[in-house]
Parts: C-alpha cells; structure tokens; sequence
C-alpha cells in the first residue's frame, strides 16, 4: 500500500494552498509536512510539487491527487457500512469545480438538499466553464460543471442543461455608445466587460455579428461585480439571464443589439468509480436541473 | 536604457496567465515571445519566470514588473502632454487588485465617473482584504484595496472607509441548527460558508463570542454564490450589509446572534510615482466612498 500519510500531506499544501495553512489543516508543524512531502519525493525520484506561490503539483503530482480524491470517496462508501473506521469527526467534503455564473444562480438550489440530507460540506473551485476540466484532470476535484461534453478516462459526463447568456447593458451606456442606426462596428469601440482571460462569450457575440479583432474591454472575474458593472454604465457584456431577471424586468438592463442569445451546454463530470456519494449527488443534480436549465 | 521589448513580454506572459495568450495579446508568435523572455534571463544570469501554470514570476521578475507598472503610468502622463506617442491605439488598461465583496458592492459606482471621463478600462485581480498587497509587492498591479494600512515602500496608503459585515442566515437554517436556548458552542456544528482560505472573518466571529477550534465550513469563492448558498439554507457567514440590504429588509437573511458586527478597514494603496491618472483616480475615489462606506 502507498503511505497515505505522505499523500494526504500533499493534498492539503495544494488545497489549501500552502504550507503554512496545510499544516494547520493537518494539525502538525510545518517542517513536518515538508518532510513529508520530501520523503515522498525521495521515494518517487522527482518532484511532486513545484514551489511557487502557491505550490503547483507536478505531472506526477496531479496523478497522486488523482488517486487521493477517489480513495477519499471509496472510504466514504466503506464508512458507511463500518462506522467508526474515520479518523476525525468533521464533516465530509466535497471539492467542486464549477463556474461562477453558476455558483451565482442554479447551482446553490440545485445542491442543498443534497448537502443537507447527507451533512456534506463543499468546497467550491471556480473555473471558467472551458477550462473547468483541467481541475478534475489535475486531481484537485472529484466532480465538475463544464462546457466541454468529452470525458476524462475514467469518468463520466452528463449533460445538465444550458445556461442562456443575453448581451446586455444599461439604457444609458446605449444611449452614449450604440447611436440609433450606428453602424454595427460601433460596438467594438464600446468597452466590453469580460470575465477573465478564459470567457470568449463576447468575442462568440461580436464574430456571430461579423465583428473581428481586438476590442476595448475590462477585465470582472466575480459574477455579481460583473452585473454592477453593467449598472455602473461602464460596459456592455453578455450575463446569464438567470442572473438578471429582475434587472431585465425593470429595465435596468436592456439588449444591445436584437441578436441571438447564447446557450451555453453544462456538463457534470464525475470519476466512474467516485463512489455512492458522488453517485447520490449527480441523480440529484439530474432531477434538480430540469426547472432551472434550459433543455 | 533597458530594453523593453523583453520587460513587456515578460509583463504579458504574466498578465495572460500563459505565453500562448501572452503572445496573442502582443501580436507575436510564442517562440518569439518565449526568446525574448529567455534573452531577458541571459542577460540578467537568472531566471525571471517559474515555468509552472500559470507562469510564475521570481523575485527578479517581480521587481521588473513593478519598473514596468510605473513606467506604463509616467507614459501616459507624457502622452497626454505629446500626443501621438504612443503605439497601439486601444484604451489605456489599469491593473487593481480587490476584494471580492468591494467589486460586488460600491466599487463600480465609485470608479465609473473616472473610467467614463478618462477612457480608462479596468483589469479587476480578486483577493482576500488581508493579502491583496502581495500582487502589488509582485508589481503585478498599480493599485489595490486592501485591509492592511502600512503601505509598501515607495507607496502612500490611505483610509478610504469600513465596510460592515453581520454574522447571517436564513431564518429555516436558524430554527434548524440554531434552537432557541442552545448554548452557543452550537454554532461551532452548524455549518458555516468561508469564501476561501485567506478569509478569517468567521474565526473572528467566533473567536469574539469565546469559540475556538475547527468548524465545519463550505468554501465559496464568490460573493454572490455566498449570499446565494445562505439563502439555500446551507449556512451561517459574515456578509457586508450593503450587500444584502434587500435580504435584511425581507427577513431572508437574520442575524445569526445578536452580536456585534464587524468593520472591516479599507485602504488605498498606490505608487508614490505612479503618475497624474492614478492622483486623479485616488481623489475621486476619496470623494465617492464618503457615502459608501462607514466612517
């Protein structure tokens, strides 16, 4: 068998993203787990974490985590039918990627009952929903809600719904950039506001458009910050309708050109053998998603 | 002179996360940008950047993107007075690091006159009150709003406000895990929501009402999927009041205990030299979170 000691102190440097506060995590010192994970590097010959801040695992690193988050859900299945065999008291955790339009509209709803029924505590990861994979791949998730329909080996993906995105902004910020009968070009003059480096909603809107090359934007990585921006006249960008229907009710919000919505698909990805919970959690997600996402 | 070419290169495999995107964003192909990156580290005998991803600068890579931050600044005060200086024609960018709970609340009513009169556009980087120096000691933005008030050599700080958070649920999650009479030690086993591993707010409300020790938490990097999560019954957390205004008023969210509040400071630090824009957003800033913020 592995020493999953050595592991389990690996786990900790990437989740909690350091050494200092794995330590804590742990209960021990932080010379401790370095030795730990120098041990563990002894054994494998090469590195497992590179040591920046925060510490990134290596190739082989990822698989090691990889390992760990299956093992950790296998064990839930087993303590089930053994109780007593968990070390500590505290809650189970779940790690989750997901994106923040997400985490900002269906997926509490979605999930809380879930969480409730089975005192399952979660740690959110944010991942713009192109990339959002890349974590489960890295080992650092179990499960994750992404765009991407493909599988990882090893894994299984459904699909969930779609999330309808509308480009929007506020009358005024119209009025000042986007003149009645403005040519079409107008709109890449006009400050964007664009999630972060991943989100290519705006440039997928501007292409369907016949729009190409660079265009003015700023950068928003925090869902509600995004909306406030709209509001703030500072920008036009495309927001899940989820998120605004009181805004697009009011008014407060307006389309800026008559153009088509964009759907977004979702995926849940989940390990094959993540176990009962993991299994327990996607039945619910499947059922809750039917009145929240589009299909 | 230095030269830079290299230095720019260098500031946009940063700023990019990556040298694929950096060399999207600078019209170059990624053999160019990763030469002019490795001829940087030839000519200082050291590396600049850790390979890992994202890309990761070094100390000595740290302090040039810092020299780079200033001199973009002193530029654009030059280029007001010499017209035509400048390359590229795309508005001017301004890298500022953040909370996550200021993008979602006053920040973009208070910085929206100044980006609308100035052209400006904004890259918003997200971190917690207590850490955001960090990205501006990695010279990797030009300003930031942080709780910490010493600011970093060469840098003013200054006292913008507080903002006011309260310990908050929802009234189903109260009667649940929160009965009258219990003794308060109950609130160490009802889950609580900490936005990530940098956020102490909960420690300190519980370290306030004489509770030490674990406690069961969800992470929620986001501010509005926190809000959302305490709204699905999932837990208790500290929210900033103006925030949840709307909540407080319907009684969707209630005080967990009748305690305290706490106020959190929020300083303004930015470069002693960082030029004519950054005074002039510094001034409006002062101005607008006169209303925003307790004083």
């Amino acid at each position: 068998m592995f020493d999953y000691k050595l592991l389990v102190a690996l786990a900790a440097v990437v989740e909690q993203a350091g050494f200092d506060r794995a330590a804590q995590s742990l209960g021990l010192s932080q010379s401790a787990v370095s030795q730990r994970i120098k041990l563990l590097e002894a054994r494998l010959g090469q590195p497992v974490l590179l040591r920046a801040a925060p510490p990134q695992p290596t190739e082989v690193g990822r698989r090691l985590l990889n390992h760990v988050q299956q093992v950790r859900l296998l064990e839930r299945d087993l303590q089930g039918q053994v109780p007593g065999l968990q070390e500590s008291r505290l809650p189970e955790r779940l790690r989750i990627a997901l994106n923040s339009d997400s985490l900002a509209t269906w997926w509490p709803g979605a999930v809380a009952p879930f969480c409730t029924r089975h005192g399952v505590v979660l740690d959110h990861v944010l991942e713009d929903q192109d990339v959002g994979l890349k974590r489960m791949r890295a080992g650092e998730v179990a499960a994750c809600v992404c765009a991407v329909e493909r599988p990882l080996a090893g894994a299984r993906s459904e699909f969930l719904g779609a999330m309808r995105y509308r480009a929007l902004a506020s009358p005024a910020y119209v009025v000042r950039h986007l003149k009645p009968g403005a040519p079409v070009e107008a709109l890449l003059q006009a400050p964007a506001i664009v999630f972060g480096p991943d989100d290519q909603l705006q440039h997928r809107y501007l292409a369907a458009l016949g729009l190409k090359g660079a265009f003015s934007h700023h950068l928003c990585p925090s869902s509600e910050g995004f909306v406030r921006l709209l509001q703030s006249d500072l920008g036009w960008g495309l927001v899940p309708e989820l998120q605004v229907s009181a805004e697009l009710a009011s008014g407060a919000l307006v389309d800026v050109y008559s153009g088509e919505p964009i759907d977004v698909p979702l995926y849940w990805h989940h390990w094959r053998n993540g176990g009962e919970l993991l299994g327990e959690l996607t039945r619910q997600l499947s059922r809750a998603v039917r009145q929240l996402l589009i299909h």
